[in-house]
């Protein structure tokens, strides 16, 4: 790999979405004068009688939530979507709106409010893929969904407001922006190749070896090349599976571990419960063969250097392009000694 | 307008980016539990002698500031983007690279540490507009140079890492993501109508009146359509510019006056002084004719409920598409009661 990605400003692309991510590998000394953030290492009661998502607990809207025992699933209470908004559409000059209809839901990955991914055991991280393989089987079969996003707000920085272990399900009946750009390079390369864009981008770097963090018989664990955040990682399946529902038994486990794996490694990195929003990203629900899908799933974590000093995503990359001062692979370096 | 759109899930289609947004009225009842900010209401100081951006200290680097009187600009010390480095690019597979030159500045508003461009005088503001028609002048003249992205991060919950008011300018070699989108959407639409697509939009929003939050002679400022941030706003003119060195000297003070009255207005909204990160999007410096662009200037401000409850863009937002709850037209009806 040439040696200036190292050493000097330039930009990656990103061959999933079409987009580009500036790098700045020589601003990493910048001294941090700005927010810090604050890191509540608490230890939490393994049931909290104030949670709305411990087991036997009343939620806001007064139900009461069952005695689970492992992974616990349920609609949202403020769904941002619903399936009983009616059907309309603006179309006026260059006013462009349209109704969509959905579905949110809570997944409560373990009762044991102390606990998060990286505290649990694989074989229970395993039933929460089990849950997350059967929801999406469950919402595909609804003919208003087209699209189910899976994913994971973890940690006060990220906007989640309790740190009960849980991640969130919206299915709705259009593709969101980022599953539409994914859909598009997709299924380009997979008209012009008649091969999966990811399945040879996952061949290129295990040649390379250079952003590979972890890897099992069925997953890899890396960091792509066109990372935005500063750890971000991903976690896809060798084989060239188009959605979560493919995998099988032992290919769930395996998930399992790489999930283990990689969010261990996240605490370890800052002596910190580490904040991510975490998400899978697979084949629509819409009918169609969508061959040219490849699932995988991305961990997008905001700290940059501490627990407490994150990378802000705001002036130059609200109006320009994301930005970032360690490259990918001086984070998988980091990342690489800590998995054990 | 359709009512639907005050109480149902739908989303709406920004024209300049071609990206949609989900918007959910009937969720803005939802309690939030979440992180809450710090707020610092403290005076500062006029001159604050371990400020770096002050007239007369001396900056990390060792040089000293100019006993400066109004708009003071320099080179970032911590540039993301060098002119010195070399050009080169990777080709490899799907690891696809290139080198990207550019020079990063600080403007610094004003010499008084204690302001920020909501409590400075419209003539003063105007100094401001100068200086950033100067600069894009300057930078459009470099042939290294064509794109130039001039920028403010205020607050300490936008990354801001310094009080002092200031702003920001990276300019480079290439189009950031975000400007080819509006590039390429502008572009697409001029070819087709003739005429430009933000003036048509305008000249909508004028005759519906119902995002309009202030106008004078030559300035909208308004709540788009498909405003992302819940209260987003944009400024822009009412002649078909490219960019803004084609203001003439009474035109500049009217833009001027104009960030004046929302930043004022923003400052009374939840008696904070208020935090956004804002930009300008104008035509690339790159040579060609630019004539489908029409040049604005945006305000993303994160707060959503009060000045330590923001709106946090996570898990959905980063993997499917931006959120919000409260609609644009709510939005618009606050900030109009506050414009004075
Ligand atoms: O340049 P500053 O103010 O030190 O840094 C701030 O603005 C930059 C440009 O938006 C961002 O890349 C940084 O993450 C942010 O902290
Ligand atoms: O649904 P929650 O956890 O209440 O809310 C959180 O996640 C949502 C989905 O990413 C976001 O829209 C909210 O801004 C965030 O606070």
């Amino acid at each position: 790999m040439d040696n200036n990605l190292q050493d000097y400003s330039h930009k990656r692309y990103n061959i999933l979405t079409g987009e580009w991510v500036l790098v700045s590998p020589h601003r990493a000394k910048r001294p941090w004068q700005g927010q810090n953030e604050a890191v509540s290492n608490e230890e939490r009661p393994a049931h909290d009688p104030n949670c709305y998502l411990c087991a036997g607990n009343t939620r806001i809207n007064g139900e009461q939530n069952p005695d689970y025992k492992d992974v616990f699933i349920f609609t949202n209470d403020f769904a941002a979507l619903q399936t009983t908004s009616p059907v309309f559409s603006v179309n006026e000059g260059l006013f462009i709106a349209e109704s969509e209809q959905g579905i949110c839901k809570v997944v409560c990955f373990s009762p044991d409010h102390s606990k998060s991914l990286a505290d649990m055991a694989v074989e229970d991280i395993n039933k929460v893929v089990k849950a997350w393989q059967k929801e999406y089987l469950l919402l595909s079969s609804n003919e208003l969904i087209n699209y189910v996003q899976i994913f994971e707000n973890k940690g006060a920085v990220m906007g989640c407001s309790n740190p009960h272990p849980h991640g969130q399900i919206w299915s709705q009946s259009t593709l969101p922006n980022e599953v539409e750009k994914k859909d598009q390079h997709q299924q380009a390369y997979y008209s012009k190749n008649k091969s999966s864009l990811l399945g040879d981008y996952l061949t290129q770097e295990l040649k390379a070896n250079e952003r590979i963090i972890y890897q099992n018989d069925d997953f890899v664990v890396l960091t792509p090349f066109w990372a935005v955040w500063p750890f971000e990682t991903m976690i896809a399946p060798k084989k060239n599976y188009k959605d979560i529902s493919e995998l099988s038994d032992g290919e769930s486990l395996a998930f399992a571990d790489a999930i283990s794996k990689i969010t261990k490694a996240y605490d370890k990195l800052f002596q910190t419960s580490f904040p991510y929003s975490s998400g899978i990203h697979q084949a629509p629900t819409n009918g169609a063969s969508n061959d040219h899908w490849h699932w995988h799933m991305s961990f997008y974590p905001p700290l940059l250097r501490s627990a407490t000093v994150k990378k802000f995503m705001v002036g130059y990359e609200m109006f320009g392009s994301p930005q970032r001062d360690i490259t990918a692979e001086q984070a998988v370096e980091r990342l690489k000694a800590l998995i054990s």
